[in-house]
């Protein structure tokens, strides 16, 4: 039978959830999940994610799902995975799921949360959050990310090389950011994502609250107007994939 | 002239302050550093600290000294050497000071601090904050770190494997564990430490807490009564050098 994994991971020491071109020397989330998932199964077993990290991305509620084998029974399965597991990835939960699920097909949407300091930098965090030294307008940032919520064509937003033959319009439901003191989080919830459209996204807000682009120029971008790229592809490790709703 | 500079870091990464035995191979924070500072002084410059912090030990205060060119003036000197330095290691104050100055023999005291986790596990924190999974006494923990106060034959706590011909008498100036919900802090100031003193120390405090040891064990130890070495050398990724007072 099917079951649905849901895990958080520290990626600061991964080639991302998987490489792009599964190159063998890189560590990869995927490579020690599926050595986690084939000691339980005692057989060569292949996990399937709701979709790829990013080198130095990291998760508090990744979802995959496998066949699970049942040599450990349903509830001692959590334990026996994180045993077979490094400290950096944790198994919270895992459920049994009909034949049809699949953690990538069947999800409805994913959520993002992004962190970035503009106060002292602490480099005891510097693996966790985006350090960014300059002042950002608040009121101005929320003005834009208004603009980001529903359905757009992010092609502009796509950092995909050959640009992809399917279609580019995605669909932001909710985009709120967060002000604690000099800390900034990006809650940005969607229906899919391009790839690294979110950092694009969040590179964006960033730069038009430091003023170096304004709201003109992100409609620009939106209305994919001059087949420009958004300038800005922030950095991985600020960057949380927080969960995926099915 | 000879400046003074305090760092701080993030010790994850390295092999400590230095290597035992200097072993080229593994990356040190020394090497780090001197590589920074000669890359400032167009020479090769070596630093002097005030002492060795273990693999995986942080800092927030180690200091060293060396002996500056003044190719760059001292108001710049700050910023030219965290451009040199990797994000995980900061220069946080530099000043002048005299030819007599050493930074370790001048020293008069130091301190560290530990941080424990009873709590829910975060392996965000993992290499930051110890965890430990037992329930610990605060008010016994108290009591033992009352008996530490002092001046006392630390023997025990002694990691050297070839006992050192010197005197292992030390004082502990102060030790308070602060309790913060399930996480513990321990602030211990001495005037020097033995070789995996602090961890040994922390490590007695958290078995005494977790009733595995009791106050009448320390006592043993402390009068250096059986020659037995303290039984839990604790993790080092919640040690971090506070500050050393010169």
């Amino acid at each position: 039978m099917l079951v649905k994994v849901t895990v958080k991971y520290d990626g600061s020491h991964y080639f991302g959830w998987q490489t792009q071109n599964g190159k063998r020397k890189f560590k990869t989330i995927a490579a020690v999940v599926n050595k986690a998932v084939s000691t339980i199964n005692k057989r060569s077993t292949e996990v399937v994610a709701s979709g790829r990290t990013d080198r130095g991305v990291h998760a508090l509620g990744q979802v995959f799902h496998f066949e699970n084998d049942y040599l450990i029974p349903t509830v001692r399965l959590k334990n026996a995975l994180n045993n077979a597991l490094p400290d950096d990835i944790e198994v919270i939960d895992i459920i049994e799921v009909k034949d049809d699920f699949h953690a990538r097909f069947s999800a409805k949407s994913k959520e993002y949360h992004y962190y970035l300091n503009t106060g002292e930098y602490d480099l005891f965090k510097k693996d966790y959050i985006t350090q960014y030294n300059k002042h950002l307008d608040y009121e101005l940032m929320l003005e834009a990310s208004k603009l980001l919520i529903g359905t757009h064509d992010f092609t502009s937003f796509n950092a995909t090389s050959e640009l992809e033959k399917s279609n580019q319009i995605r669909t932001i439901t909710k985009l709120n950011i967060i002000k604690k003191a000099d800390l900034f989080i990006f809650e940005i919830e969607g229906n899919s994502f391009l790839r690294h459209m979110v950092r694009m996204l969040v590179g964006m807000l960033v730069y038009i609250g430091a003023q170096k682009y304004d709201i003109e120029d992100l409609k620009k971008l939106l209305n994919n107007e001059e087949s420009l790229l958004a300038p800005f592809n922030i950095e991985p490790n600020g960057l949380y994939l927080y969960k995926v709703n099915y």
